[in-house]
């Protein structure tokens, strides 16, 4: 089974892909796609859905998972996101793909064993788990990697989420 | 000149669609693209992005506008409208067109003259400007039409603003 885990923003979208057998992972890929604030939000909105439609086509995901949104943060900043978030949710939906999403309690149990983990230690298991000589780099793509490993466990014990 | 506003949202986003000739506004049509939340958000967003095109494709607008997003609600509310927003300019985007947006005071001042014009003035506006029986309904067209005669106004006094 292979899973793309994805962290959207406008200037950075993390994305990972694992493939999933046998309860071991294995990593094909993953980055990040980052727009340049030099051009335009419809531009950038274009560019982040031709570039995750590009990673879409090459790995042909069994299954595309996110992390539910929770913020604290301003609304402006959450409106930004929430635009990011929208394109890439469009984008799998558009191409036929099955959508999963996760609460960051349910991504950080299913990486660090418990869901008061903090981000380093989530990096840390990402790099144990998936054999990494090093924290992925940017930390939205470790993000990404996270989600993917987290739908990885749930569809292992048959407690996945499909996105509402 | 046809021009379209757009008021998004993930249930009800209304939308105008005008035509703009010697400082003249014709009204085409008006209404809104609405989802259920029966279907999922994906869903949900692959019918806001359908029923767009659809209209975007009869009228072949010149320009496109948007409001800007001001929030003072929760950032739960900003998320979810933010992922609308995104879909609708994506979609203006992918399909060519001219893509504006104005602040909710220049929207104020252009349909009724000053800043401070509250929703129901707006409306109130909204139909004298375009020679409507009623004023429009659902709301988010109202908008929709108020955003469009913004862009109108705005064009022929030469300072629109191209979306950043």
């Amino acid at each position: 089974m292979i899973i793309i885990g994805i962290d959207p923003g406008i200037a950075i979208t993390g994305y990972g892909v694992v493939e999933f057998i046998n309860n071991k992972f294995k990593v094909l890929n993953y980055g990040a796609v980052t727009t340049t604030n030099k051009i335009n939000l419809p531009e950038r909105l274009e560019v982040l859905y031709k570039g995750l439609e590009d990673i879409f086509h090459r790995y042909k995901p069994d299954a595309v998972a996110f992390e539910e949104l929770f913020f604290n943060q301003n609304a402006k900043t959450a409106i930004t996101v929430g635009q990011a978030r929208g394109i890439a949710i469009l984008c799998a939906q558009r191409n036929g793909f099955n959508i999963y999403e996760y609460t960051p309690l349910q991504v950080k149990q299913a990486v660090a064993g418990y869901g008061r983990a903090d981000k380093k230690q989530v990096q840390q298991m990402v790099k144990m788990l998936l054999n990494l000589r090093e924290i992925p780099k940017p930390d939205d793509a470790a993000d990404g990697l996270a989600i993917a490993i987290c739908h990885g466990h749930s569809s292992h014990m048959g407690d996945m989420f499909k996105i509402k």
